[in-house]
This record gives C-alpha cells, structure tokens and sequence, in this order.
C-alpha cells in the first residue's frame, strides 16, 4: 500500500472523492484526467497529467514516470465515435480489442480499459481498496428507515436490477407500489429519476407524500474493481423531486460520496438512504 | 364467433383497430369505453355505452344486454388512485382481489380485470381472434430489411426485453452497437424512444446516419389475451426521429395498426420494420 496510488479519472464526482480520500488516508496519488470526460478544475489540487481515452501509452508513461504500481480507473467514461479518437501508438494497438468490448456494453469496455494497464504490469484497484470509506455499510445512514411498502418494493427493485444488470444494461431502477417507474439504460441514474415526476400523480409519489424507492446495484456483470455504483448529495436531491420515500444500495457493493452529507440531505428532505444485502 | 363481440376499451389507437377489424370481418362489435382511459370520439361509430374502471357490474350488464359473450380488454388502461375510484357494488366486491394484482404490476392488474368478467361467464379472446389482421408476421413489412449489425442489435434487444418482461416491467428497448440506449418502465415506449435522440450522438444514430433498433416483445408474464406489444405509424415516425435504423417485433405475438400505412412510413422514412422469432 505504499506505492503511489494511479487514479485513471473520468467525469463525474467519483475520482476526486477516491483521490481525496486515498491522500486523507496517507497514501501518495497521481491523477490522469481523461480528457473529454473528466471534469478538470479539481485535478490541479493533485500531481496529474491529461490524456485522451485513445492514448493509454501516454497515460502508462505518466503514471510509472510518477511511481505508480496500483491504478483506479473510476468515473463516468464517455465513449467517444471512434472515428474522432485520438490514437497513440499503444492506442492503436489494442484498438481492436476495445472495439469488439465496447460492442458487448460498458462493463466489458471498462474491463478492456483496466485490462490494458494490467497487460503492462499494473496492479488493478478497487474503490474499496484504495478508498475504503466511501463504501455503503448495512443500515440506514440518516435518521429515516423504510417501511414495510418501501421493503417490498427495494425487494423488487433489486431483483428488476440484478436482471438487467446481468445483461449489463443499467444499475438502477425505481419502484413504486410494486410498479417499475422507470429503468436505467444509457440515460444514467440521474436522468432516470429525473423523469420519475414526469409520469401521472395517480402512479408515484409526491415530496408531500413520499412513495416508491430507488434501488441501485452492482451489476452482476461488474466486477466491482472498476465500475461500483455510486450516489450522492445529488441522487438524494433528485430522488427528492421524484417524490420517492428513500434510497437502497447495496451493502459492501457501492459507494456513497460524502455520507455525512448524504445522511444531513435525507434528513432534511425526509427520505430514507440504506445499505442492504439484497 | 357468430355471438357479438364485447370490446372493453382503454386508451390509444388499438380499441379503435380491433373494433374495426372485427366489423370488417362481419362480426357485430359493442363497445364499453372506460372513462378516463378511452379516447371518447370515436365509439359514436359503433354500439356502445361508458363505464368508469370501477364500476365492472355497469360493463357486464351493458355488454349482456347487447348480447356479447365473448370479451376483449384492450388499449391503456390508466391507473387511477385507488382513493379516486368510482364504485359500483361489484366493483366494490372485487377491489381488494384488484388492488394485490395491481401491487403486482401491469399485468397482473389486467389478468384480474379479464378475470371479472371471466367469473361472470364471459369467454376473454385474444386480439389474434378477434382481430386476425393485426397480428405481426414474419418478415419485412416495407422494402428495408436489417443488416446483420441490427441483427445482433435485435438479438440483444429480444434477450433485454424478455429479462425485464420475465419481471413484469416493459416491453421495449432500444440498442445500438450493442449498448442498451434504453428500455421500458411504466413510461411507455412513444416516451422511451423519444429520449434516445436526447442521448449524446456518439452513442446514437441520427436520421441522416441511422442506427440501432426498436425491438418489442410480448413480455412472458403476458397471456397474449389482454396486452400484446403494438406499434404503428407513430412509432415509426418515433424511432426515425431518434435516429435508429428499424424496428422489430414478435411474429404471431405482437399487433401492427394499420400494415399498409406502416410499411408505406417506413419506406418513406427509411427504417426497416419486421416480424421475427426471438
């Protein structure tokens, strides 16, 4: 644990919560920023370096130029056209591979990515790993818990996920009163909530009478090093909107970004936010 | 067949098609149009009276007194909070038996509404006796047919479809280069395809370079009798807009509204819309 952290960025909150937390705990990081997915202003409070998701020679060179033996790959990576890649020669080399991954869904093209460094000595990393705080415990983290109807319908959102998640399509649904509200694909979660308030009063919630829950979980095609679900300050908000009753994530299984805050959010909005084995 | 035929008619395009399918096949239709679901204009042409969703002994006594013996529930049927409901004494015997189905899904909610009608002596047919020339078939319909690229988009599409329809979800999805753009909850497909051409455009087709398919499937959980998979001219004019390049359906297990005008808007727009066994 005493070699420099390599933290592969991509967009979203996720890599500076990592690198944050990884630097809180002691350990040394070097942050590559992938240029057109990360979101770059926070990398500067952090050795780094930038490189385009078609240069992975590049990034090889940067992370074992800093010491680094470990590498995170973690955030939101954007798939670019191919066509409009930026190629380095490592990049051409294992295009193909990439290519026929990025065809079977994300799961397999983020495996593809990490099988890339591993090919070049790299040793793969887990959030879990490299920072341990950020993953979802058992039990509630504010003050609020789920009903008996809200149990019901955690029960069916993760079984609604753990299907689709093994055909790697998304990782997140919501359920209302044992009816799937909406279903996670390319959207992204949040998105996916977003249109949560967009359907008839008659079938959700509202945030005056909260119903229905939003389930997130690991995806049976994911492996956990690379790709853990993931809320937020933000999911809490939005699931707010949609006028849901609370939160499940799976225990041990997915991240929870600032739970101090998360638990402080839930309790002023009134909803419940719990890790659960499902 | 010679007994009249009782059509009880939700929302959408398909009471309308089935009523007159069977008309033109010589058969006598009455229609028994569900406030608050039905779209009201058109039963004027046809025998007919109106009953709210909760008021199932109104139905049985208007359809009997016209003389039909066989039934079919069809179109959308709007979910009303329970609180809402209009109660006529049957209604009010069978709503607890109603409300468990309903926690149970879309589907389980449409089996026991088939189901009342089945205890009072009704015999439920399938849209595929009522109205035979609706039903899809195998093959293209317009002049296109899919590459062998939307053949393996297709073929992950049937395979998502059934997954979440094994779970009483949705019916539809949408893939491209193997990436599930999108797929069905409670939001309907019209509202589902047209959030593809909101997805970042490197993941996409578009109309000028189109890729990726529709593909909807009768869900497992589905008898075939109450709720087959329907497209018609809007969800071709739909998926073109969202850029994909076609749209598949189950062969014998999902309806086509008006084949002609289909096929005609899908040369015209340049999709490929056909029947296939998963």
């Amino acid at each position: 644990m005493s070699t420099v952290l390599g933290i592969i960025a991509g967009g979203g909150d996720l890599p500076r919560a990592v690198a944050q937390s990884a630097q809180d705990g002691g350990r040394a990081v070097f942050v590559v920023g992938l240029k057109g997915s990360v979101t770059e202003d926070w990398l500067a409070a952090f050795p780094h370096a930038f490189v385009f998701l078609g240069e992975p020679g590049k990034a090889i060179t940067a992370l074992k130029g800093a010491g680094a033996s470990d590498v995170i790959l973690c955030g939101r990576v954007d798939r670019p056209g191919f066509s409009e890649l930026k190629l380095d020669t490592k990049g051409m080399m294992v295009l193909p591979k990439v290519v026929a991954a990025a065809r079977k869904g994300d799961d397999a093209l983020l495996r593809a990515l990490v099988g890339i460094f591993e090919d070049d000595g790299f040793r793969a990393v887990s959030v879990a790993v490299a920072a341990p705080g950020l993953v979802a415990t058992e039990g509630s983290l504010g003050k609020l818990s789920p009903t008996d109807d809200n149990r019901t319908d955690i029960a069916r959102g993760f079984a609604i996920v753990k299907a689709l998640g093994a055909l790697d399509v998304g990782q997140a649904a919501a359920v209302c009163d044992g009816l799937a509200l909406a279903v996670e694909a390319a959207e992204g979660t949040d998105a996916m909530i977003a249109r949560v308030a967009g359907l008839r009063e008659a079938l959700r919630g509202t945030p005056k009478a909260r119903r229905g829950v939003l389930v997130k979980a690991l995806k049976p095609t994911q492996d956990a090093v690379t790709d853990m679900p993931v809320i937020g300050v933000s999911t809490v908000k939005g699931a707010a909107d949609a006028g849901l009753a609370g939160i499940a994530v799976e225990a041990g299984r997915s991240l929870i970004l600032d739970k101090k805050a998360v638990a402080a959010e839930a309790d002023r909005l009134g909803l419940f936010v719990i890790g659960m084995t499902p």
